[in-house]
This record gives C-alpha cells, structure tokens and sequence, in this order.
C-alpha cells in the first residue's frame, strides 16, 4: 500500500483547495514539516518577514482565493502568539484560515520538559487554550491515527464557517507516514441542507412581502462576500431590477458599474440622496448584514420600515421571525427560482441616485487633498482590481470611489487593526499571481499605519509582486486619532521617514517610485499610460494635508469620541 | 480637598518607581488617558511603532529600570493582542511589566455593542481572559471607587513577581476625579517576611553543609538578577572566596573581572574547564537557578554532588527538602551574617577557571569569523555596558566573551523569541538616557531577526538614542535554524536587505554605519577612540560565513533536533 508522511498529507489537502501558497515563518518546531510543501509541485512557501505580517498576508490572500481560505505554518509560543491579533481580526472579519502550528513532540510534552519558547512551567496547553478564544474550531494532534481526520474536520470547519481554525501539530508526528489513499477522498466542503419546510416558510413569505412592495431595494454586505454568494445577489439583481446598495464592509459585493447600483451606506454618514433612498424604502432585502458601529456610521440606520428580510450565512430573519439554519446561499437560489412572478406586474424600477465622480477644474499646481483623490481615482481603476485600503483616511475615502467590474475590496472595517493591509496587500499578491499575473492589486495605506508592518514589503520584492501598487498617503501622523481626539498630540506624531528609499532598501529588482502633491501631478500620473500597467512594484506617495479628511471620517470621529466618554 | 483624575493617578504611580517613560501606541480607546502623562514632569510616552515592539521594548526597559519595572499603554483588541508574545515571554523571563489597556467605556460595554475592534459577538471579555494565562494577576476595573485600589494591587505583584500585571481601563473613567491624598501613601512594596523557624533551619543546614565542604562553589541563574538579589550575590562571593559560575541566563549576575569568576556553565557545552570544575564540586550554592533547555546544555547538568542548596524567589530546596516561603533575598541576607564563620578555617579557595581572551593573531586580510568576534568584543566592552544579544548566534557567541564589571546582559535565552531585541534595545537605550547618558547600549543581532522587528530602530532615532550601537550579524539567513535542520533549505534564506540604508531612511541625526568583514576591519574599528565614545545612533554590519557558528550552538543545535524528532 502506497504511504505518505503526515506533513505531506497536510499540505495535498490545502493543494486540492487551490491553497498554494503557505504563509508563516520557520521554527525549530516546523521545520521538519515545511520540507513537504516543496515535494508539491506548485505550491510555495512565502516565508514572510514576521508572524503577525504573516497572518494578515494570509488574511488578505484568503479574500482573493477560490475557496476564501488560506494556510499558516508557525512555531510553538513565540511564533504563534504574535498571530493573536491577525487571527482574531479573521475571526471577527468572517475569514477562513488554516492556522498550523508545529508543537514540541509527544514524548517532550509528556515529561513536561522547560523547554524554550515555553512559560516554564511545563504547561504545552496554554497557547491553544488561548487560540481556543478566536478560533471557529481547534485540534490539538497527540497520535498519528486520528491526525488525517482532525485536520480534514478543521479546514472543512474554515471553510464552512469562514472562520480560522487552529491544529497543534506536534513535531514528531510529520514523518510518519498514512496510506496515501485517504486522499483519493476529496474533504467534503457541502453546506449542511437547509429544513426544507422553513425555506419554503421563509421564500413565500418573502415573496408575498416583494409582491406588496411599492420601493424595494436590496442591501449587501460583507458576508455576502464571504460566504461566497456574489452570484446569487448579481442574479437576484438583474432578476428584480430593485435598486442595490452596499454597506462599506459590503463594497465589491455587487458591480458598481451596473445601472442598478446606488451606493454605500452608512448610515447617518451616508450621502444624503443615498439614506432616503435606503431609510424610505418600504422592503430591505439585506444580504449578509454585519452590522458594526464603523459599517453602520455608528449605529445610526434609520429605517422607516419594519419590512427587513435578513439572510444570513446561518440563517434567516424575516421582520421579527427567526429561521434558524437557513442559510443564505441555498435560500437565495430558491428565491431566484420564482422570485420573478411575484413581483407586481405593475413596478417601474426606482430610479437610483447618481454620484458625481469628477472633480471641480483645478489649476495643476492645487495641493492635494483627499476629496480630490478618492474622487479621481475611480477613473483609473480597471476591471478586475484589488483594491485594498487601511482603516484611517483610506478606508472612508475609498467609499466615495467607484470600484470597476469584477473587482475585489479589502478593508477591516469592522476589526480595524492599523497595518493590517501591508501584509494583507502581500497575501493578495500573492494570490493575483496564481489567477492572473494581469490583475493589479493596490494598496492606500497612511504613513502612519506603514510604519507597523513595513518589512512585509520586502516579502512582495522578494516574490517579485510585479502587480502592486502601494500608494502611501503622507499626512503626517495618524490622521484618524487627530480627528477623535489630541489634534496636536505628540502621542499622533510619527518618526518621519524617507518612505520613497523603502523598495531600493528591500532590494526590488523591477521597481519605480513617485511622490505626488498637486492635482496635476496626480492626473498625470494616472493619465500615463505605462504608469497603469503591472509590470513592477511602484510605490506613490502622496502628500496631503494633516488634518485633511474624507468628509465620512470626519463624522464618524465625532460619534466615536463621544461613545468613549460616556459613562 | 485636592482631586487628581484616575488617569493622571496611574501614571504618578508609575513616576514614584522611576518607570518614567511608557510604552506603546495611541488608539481611540486610549487617547484621553495618554494626554495625562504630559502632565507630569519627567515622565514621556514612547510611542513605538508597533505594539508586539513596544512589548519588547518595555521588556528590555523593565530590565535596566532600577525596580526592575516597565510600563506599557494599549489600545482593545487590536493593540492589546498584538503584545501576547511580548507579554508572554516577560512571564517565562521573569520580568515586571505594567499592561495597562484601554478598553470601551462601561455603558458601550453593558449595551454589548457591536464595536470595531471587537470579534463582533458583544464578548468583551475574552482579550483579558486570553491575557489570565499570561499574567501573574489582571483587573478589569469596572468602577471609579476600586479603581486606584486594583491599580495599587497590580503594580504592587507585578514588582514582587516580577511578572506581568494586566489592567483593562475604560475610556470613561480615566477622567473622573479620586482624592490627590491617595498618591501620599507609597505602594507596598516590601516582600512578605521569611518563617524565622523555616529560615533558621535553612541557615543551620546550608552552614553545616558550608562547613563539610571540601569543593564548594556558586552558581548563578537569571532570578538573582529579576529578584534584586546581585548585592547579596557579590557579598557571598566577598564572604567565603569560593569559585563563582553563572548559567547563560545569569551572565552578568556576577562581576566578571572578580578573581572568583570562573566561567558559564551549560552542562555538557560548558567549556571542558568549567565542566569539570562544577561538576567535581561537592557542594553547590544555587542562586536564581531557572533551568530550560537552552540554559543547561539541554538539560545536560551532571553534578556528581547531591549537596546542592538552591535559593529561589519563592522558596528554598535543600537536598530533597523544599522549605516554601524562604525566599532568597532574605535568607542571603541572613546568611551573610554568619557565613564566615562556618567555612573550615582550612579551607584554601580552589583556583578557578581561566579563558583565554586572546585571538590567535591573524593577517589583516583573514575574513571575519563568529570566534573571532566573540574573543576580541570582550576587549573593546566598558563598564557600565548594556550588552543585548539575540536569539541566535549572538546569544550562544556571547557566552565565551567577558562582561565588564557593572555590566548589564540582555538576552531571551528561556523565551528565545526571534526579533526581541531589537525593541529590548529600544526600551534599554531609553532607560539608560534616564539613568546616564554616557551608558552604552550594545546590541548583536543578525540580519533574520533584524527584519522581524526593524522598525523600532525609528524609534531609537526619533528619541535620540545616541548610546546606541547596533551590531548586525549579516551569515544571510536564519543560521540557527540552517543549523537544526534544513542546511540548505529555502525556508532558512531571507531577502536580503541593504542594512545600512536603514538609518537615513527613519532619518536619524547623528549617526554612523559601517561594515565589516576582516579581522583587520574589526581590530580597527575597535581600535578606534571616536568610536567607542557613545554620542550617535551606529550601525555595524558584520560579514561572516553563512554556517559559521559559535561551537556551543553547533552542538545545542544537534541536541534540539533530537528532541524534536523523539517519540
């Protein structure tokens, strides 16, 4: 009978969910493992700069994969607990990723040796109790013949739930060999069936609330995304014509290039023709809601009715009745079966509210500022970008932009976590390079949160990530807090650094740097032709003022400060 | 009656143990609480780059500060989790933080608020529960009157155990006002009195092993360090003259220009001399002793004695008999009093050990090697040095060279975390500008670990911390590792960087880079006066062979596989 070592087995599972790409660094409790990645042909192990780059890098290639999943190798103590905060972030974000860690052997847990990377108390369980707190599910490997089924449960679990999952793989364990043939077994990855009596509940009930419905519209947000269901919301789109919008957290759910599209909302923050084309609305149809206080404009919806159908990845809500385990996927695709007949023969689709997407003239020598920018940018994106931007200026500015067809947005809208995009911009490079070494794959990111993850940067040089840009917004210091409290706050300033000498520092072998600071210089930027095509790392950075903001941000400071004080 | 705010309160706390600098990052459930440290005189806020650096960086302060403390700010979260590994190996070393973490105000808290930086289930909880596996005790201060009182409590542990505290604050009370009397009673810090029963049975058993004893000898370990007992330690050596020998955790517990010094012992990869000279002893005085992998030659200790006293922070062992309670700053002091008199008025102090300190002479040409380095940096060390060595080569290599007298050793020998010291040297070279401008702060690192953490150099720049003299030990990749498994294996390179472009790009004032890579080079360097006097920021990059290594980890390295691979 044909073997294979455990390690090997690992690493063909992930290769047969199109999870090629391995992130982490080595430890002498991994290494042993990390020798089978290179027996399989097409797979690579990036080998990132630090553990918690590594774990937003393989947050960010998650978000661009088939599967929305990713893998990470780490080692015992010091290498995963730098991944806390990344994994806690997918955990929050609903994304899916496989979280290896290679652990002290069997024999040196059972005598409790003070080994290094331990607290020295012979405890080996405390970080997986630890991970136990962010994680959808754990395994903690401790024999060889369970190992092949713990490891299939958990990435179907990642999968399932795009969630991370967290296996403990002591280090003695990866020679030993399995019968090859458990791989002949593809995982299965089927949703569990919804109760086909509350899906026909929950699809009558809201067809009869579509068929009395004078000014429906459809609400998209994140996990419409993760749980994979952007088809389904396109053909519910084109099915209905009812008029759609995103939540910030939701853009690129839907393409923004079709007529139908009325853009973001959020809330009290959202543009005015946008809320009282939401909140007069007479039926939401909303799409996998998450509604946090950043994706919601704090807390501020204000729907006039009480006619919200909500689907979510685990189940459904219709007014104030509940349908637990009907999920989203399975009960979209019924409802598009007939959703067409109850539509009353008599609607005219709503007309949509139209966004102006360019800028007042300027003379060329105008400094910057960020209305320009985010306004100016939609002209230069193109079909199928991936377009990433950190929370601060980026991320309230890119909602005012306009993504292209096919397009993919990254953003922690609801976790947060300032540098996340650096290394999250390395995971999605490296994942563009595997679908298509065309696909463009920008960054927005503030000096500021730069300044956290930077030597991840070095990692995209070393894989030749020919495919980013990195647009490095100077204003400064951290904008964001300036704008919720300590404008002049020595604790908001930075170390100024020379940011344009960061890829020469890294060694980028194909690379090009530019600064810009005037509406000129900005629009002859993206009027250069050869400037738009991804043939090398670029970085830009754009000087803007300190205190100049999206107008978006600049209200939800406001709002934010005053949740923090109260008592 | 005078009112302070509870912000203002924690941070004059602080100021009344000398930790005058705070470290750390701004973030919105912070910022009201970081604008109190302006105002008090002396006292700075760091602002690090990022947080897992700030933890490092509080690490190394904490171990130069004369209480042995340090003081970190974070934000819910996002901050907080990225400080687990920091946190975690300041528990396994044995080293006194202050965590202090902003945390959303009580009444978003009772509402469970869907906020960003939250996992999005309402939990806020769980971030201070993953940090109870870490921490000696925690507070999760809910209201304005035991506010002070759970600080007070937290602080106080943290200094006794020297281990870290965590406290969770809410953004809304670090306004309100607390009576300013309660600053006028000092924090507690004496330790619990020893049982004098138990202690007298210590003192009488310990003297009458002192007196029998033919070859006695002291040893010790990194808690003589932690628990503020070297004084004792150099009074003991004073008092009975008998060979003194640290671990490599204890290097620098002992003033290595005594007489009585005699070497490091690590079990079987102690030099021969060293070996024979402990191992033959019939008695052995054991100080501080904390007994990992790394730190005894993989557990390869080899007494040929069963006499052994061990004095520990929290008890004292005595052959098999363990007397709980008598900790050992006492139970020396008490020892020291009478200690002479029990040593055997024949007794003639054995002679020790001696090293040669001495490179073979080589032409100017002869590239550099790690024993080279080890041999000829002894020559060129002050007193008064703060000498920081990492994980790695560094931390091995260092074990042959010789400490100046009043010497600190900073090196993560039971925690091992890749990329610590570089924030260490961060938070020490703040310290030392408190204590005395003129203080070197010496750092070794190679050029794998430097990228894990590069950014705190920014921060040395932006505080000026021109005491600073960075080593960067450039053998192309993780050694250590190469060492261990996977000589040639791509998952143990690194992209190369151009080091000594890193200190104008984070924009330094003063500062010098070199490089070099011959004997000659390094003789020179090290000949040159202008160089040792510390009054910029340099950097040396040190070429040397890619499996060159110090011996002592040639062997430790084929020692760890073992145990790796062991069933």
């Amino acid at each position: 009978m044909s073997e294979i070592t455990l390690g090997r087995f690992f690493f063909e599972r992930l290769h047969q969910l199109q999870v090629d790409t391995v992130f982490g660094l080595p430890g002498d409790f991994n290494l042993s493992l990390l020798d089978k990645i290179y027996e399989i042909d097409g797979m690579r192990w990036a080998g990132n700069a630090n553990e918690l780059n590594a774990g937003y890098a393989a947050d960010g290639y998650a978000r661009v994969n088939p599967n929305g999943l990713a893998a990470l190798v780490s080692t015992f103590g010091v290498g995963e607990l730098s991944l806390t905060n990344a994994i806690a972030g997918s955990y929050s974000e609903h994304v899916g990723i496989i979280n290896l860690v290679g652990v002290p052997s069997c024999s040196a847990q059972a005598k409790q040796l003070l080994l290094h990377h331990t607290l020295g108390n012979g405890d080996f369980t405390v970080f997986h109790r630890m991970f136990k707190n962010i994680s959808q599910t754990t395994a903690f490997i401790a024999d060889i013949n369970s190992a092949p089924g713990e490891i299939d449960r958990c990435i179907r679990d990642a999968y399932i739930y795009q969630r991370p999952v967290y296996i403990g793989l002591p280090s003695n364990l990866v020679d030993m060999k399995i019968p090859k043939s458990l791989l002949d077994n593809k995982i299965d990855l089927s949703l569990h069936p919804n109760d086909p009596e509350s899906q026909e509940e929950v699809i009558a009930t809201t067809e009869k609330l579509i068929s009395e419905a004078k000014d429906p519209i459809i609400l998209v947000d994140a996990c419409a995304i993760r749980h994979q269901c952007k088809k389904e919301v396109a053909e519910l789109i084109e099915a209905t014509q009812f008029p759609v919008f995103t939540t910030p957290m939701g853009k690129s759910s839907v393409d923004e290039s079709n007529p139908r599209f009325g853009g973001v909302y959020v809330g009290s923050l959202s543009r005015p023709d946008v809320k009282e084309a939401v909140e007069n609305a007479d039926l939401i149809l909303s799409v996998g809601a998450l509604l946090s206080d950043f994706n919601t404009g704090s807390f501020s919806y204000a729907y006039k009715t009480r006619n919200v159908v909500e689907f979510h990845s685990d189940y459904t809500k219709i007014r104030q009745a509940t349908f637990p385990g009907v999920q989203m996927k399975e009960a979209l695709q019924a409802l598009l079966k007939t959703v067409k007949s109850a539509i009353d023969p008599k609607y005219v689709p709503a007309p949509v509210p139209q966004q102006k997407l360019i800028n007042s003239p300027a003379p060329p020598s105008t400094p910057l500022t960020q209305e320009y920018l985010w306004t100016k940018v939609s002209s230069w994106f193109q079909e199928g970008d991936i377009i990433i931007t950190e929370t601060g200026t980026s991320a309230f500015g890119i909602v005012q932009s306009r993504f292209p067809k096919n397009s993919i947005g990254i953003s922690q809208v609801l976790w947060g976590s300032i540098g996340y995009t650096t290394g999250a911009t390395c995971g999605a490079a490296m994942a563009a390079q595997e679908i298509d070494p065309k696909k463009r794959v920008i960054l927005f990111i503030g000096d500021g949160s730069l300044q956290l993850t930077v030597q991840e940067i070095s990692t995209m040089c070393k894989w030749e990530c020919n495919n980013t840009y990195l647009f490095v917004l100077n204003n400064d210091g951290y904008t964001i807090e300036r704008l919720i409290h300590g404008e002049k706050a020595q604790y908001n300033d930075i170390q100024p650094w020379n940011n344009l000498q960061l890829l020469p520092l890294f060694n980028a072998k194909d690379y090009e740097t530019k600064r810009v600071a005037t509406v000129g210089e900005l629009n002859d930027l993206f009027a250069n032709k050869a400037f738009a095509i991804p043939d090398k790392i670029r970085m830009v950075e754009v000087m803007l003022p300190v205190m100049d903001a999206p107008s978006n941000l600049v209200a939800q400071a406001k709002l934010s400060e005053k949740v923090n004080a109260e008592q």
